[in-house]
């Protein structure tokens, strides 16, 4: 069927994502390079630790670089850092990218897969979507809580050929898979989700489970998801009539969830908003469509973003 | 040229609004009677303290009342409860009002002279916008900060005999006032201040000055605004071009300012959104508006009215 040499992958950004990726990827067999910030040096001394209900791991050694060391190549990038540290982004993939080198991009947002492709024409870009629960606790640990799939898809027709190695490497480290058709329909279904539920995580300062509870609350995350649907048909990508009610559905049965960005906010990190809030509106508005309420919490997250 | 025989005022709401109207109308030589809640014994014993810069003032006796005791009838029935305790006021005013009584209405928000006048027909209804910056600091003490006019508006023609009246009344106790030709367009100039102001110092935790001083909240702010405008218009009573830059060079020239609902919020007091915003916005939908920004703040604020 297709080539069986195990994967090469070099995991840029070991926070809780990253290194929950690479740890399972390790574990089915890839050979996996990590690249670290802050906690290098811990986790060349002390390995990378990933508590999860899959299995508690701890990897040492592991294969750790720093961003300025030099980096052998690997077949596949992962971007697991945050969009936030996007204007560095060009700088830290151009050592780690040559021709072919698949980057598979981990972040959320709209139009990363399209501006990677623009500025390395020479690789494959595929979108990872990872539905997943997890957060860095310390210094190379991670704790996964839940979820774990991610959904595979590519921006074009040479990405096609790699996504049945991709799941091949995901599912040997236990790791569910799907291929998505249309990268951008995928893209806009996971907003419909992250803009409501992680602004309102921050505006209302309360979890998926809080939001899910209060009636008014619950309508307003309704009328966000709703408007996400109109940007996603203006732009070519309709949602199915019964996809906002499945997702409401699904978010009320999940456990109480703090989304990522009140994570941040709470730990005074910078918030994504340019990618999940501001290049939706962009293409929207592009497309002819303004989503009033998504601009009216945008502008709020972004004020919130630089301390008075 | 009128009645010079000097007017009788019921005060009902002894806060930062009645409590200031109040003294500045006994000292112009009004006789004044205070309906309050909580200090009635407390102002009953120590009598009124209403510290301002137009000259400290403190009034012992007062004739002061609780709700429940008999109140000898005035001219002039000052409505200076906040919105919140609406659901009270028609059992409040029943035993006050009688046959040509003026109900002179100091809240903020749409639709209140209108609902005033349906139920007591046999008063004459104005409303008083006050521009004032007043706080309830203690029991029977309030602090008067800054700013004090009153725009009068007459809801129909039988309030226009009074308005002189009105005028020489607070005029003779140091207040400015002027009469206002539509009480709907006025009503709505004031929302164009309260919808955004009020709104955004709670959701984005922060004075008037903080908000014109953030690039980002002014433009929110503006929208807002804008949306307002958009409101007024279909209800027939267009603001004129130059209102709301004007508006914004009066907010970003006032001393730093907490609005009502901002100090409401913090004393963990309910929140005035329902004749400050689900009025404005229904009287809009009404003509075929939607405001999307200020229904977006407006369902914030009532489930941050809620605790989760």
């Amino acid at each position: 069927m297709f080539d069986s040499t195990p994967l090469s992958f070099t995991i840029l950004g070991t926070g809780a994502l990253g290194g929950f990726y690479g740890s399972r990827l390790l574990l089915g067999g890839a050979s996996v390079r990590f690249i670290a910030h802050s906690d290098v040096d811990w986790i060349r001394a002390h390995g990378l630790r990933v508590d999860s209900p899959l299995g508690d791991q701890h990897h040492q050694p592991v294969e750790v670089y720093a961003d300025s060391d030099p980096i052998p190549p690997s077949d596949v990038v992962c971007i697991a850092l945050k969009t936030t540290q996007n204007a560095q982004l060009p700088d830290l993939l151009a050592p780690l990218v040559g021709e072919g080198t698949v980057i598979l991009n981990f972040q959320n947002g709209l139009t990363l897969e399209e501006e990677l492709a623009a500025r390395f024409p020479q690789t494959t870009v595929i979108a990872g979507l990872c539905f997943l629960c997890s957060n860095k606790v310390g210094p190379g640990h991670i704790v996964h809580l839940d979820y774990g799939r991610v959904s595979l898809a590519a921006l074009d027709k040479r990405g096609g050929d790699w996504l049945p190695r991709l799941q091949a490497a995901f599912a040997a480290g236990g790791i569910e898979t799907d291929v998505q058709p249309s990268l951008r329909a995928a893209r806009w279904r996971k907003l419909a989700w992250n803009i409501p539920f992680n602004g309102l995580s921050v505006l209302l300062d309360r979890n998926t489970d809080a939001i899910m509870a209060d009636p008014e609350a619950r309508v307003l995350a309704e009328r966000l998801m709703q408007e996400v649907a109109d940007g996603a048909a203006a732009c070519g990508v309709p949602f199915d009539p019964d996809f906002i009610p499945k997702l409401l559905t699904i978010t009320e049965r999940m456990a109480p969830y703090a989304p990522s960005m009140r994570l941040d906010f709470q730990a005074k990190r910078a918030l994504e908003i340019e990618y999940m809030y501001r290049r939706p509106l962009r293409e929207a508005t592009r497309h002819g469509v303004r989503l009033p309420a998504v601009e009216t919490i945008a502008s709020q997250l972004s004020i919130l973003d630089r301390p008075a």
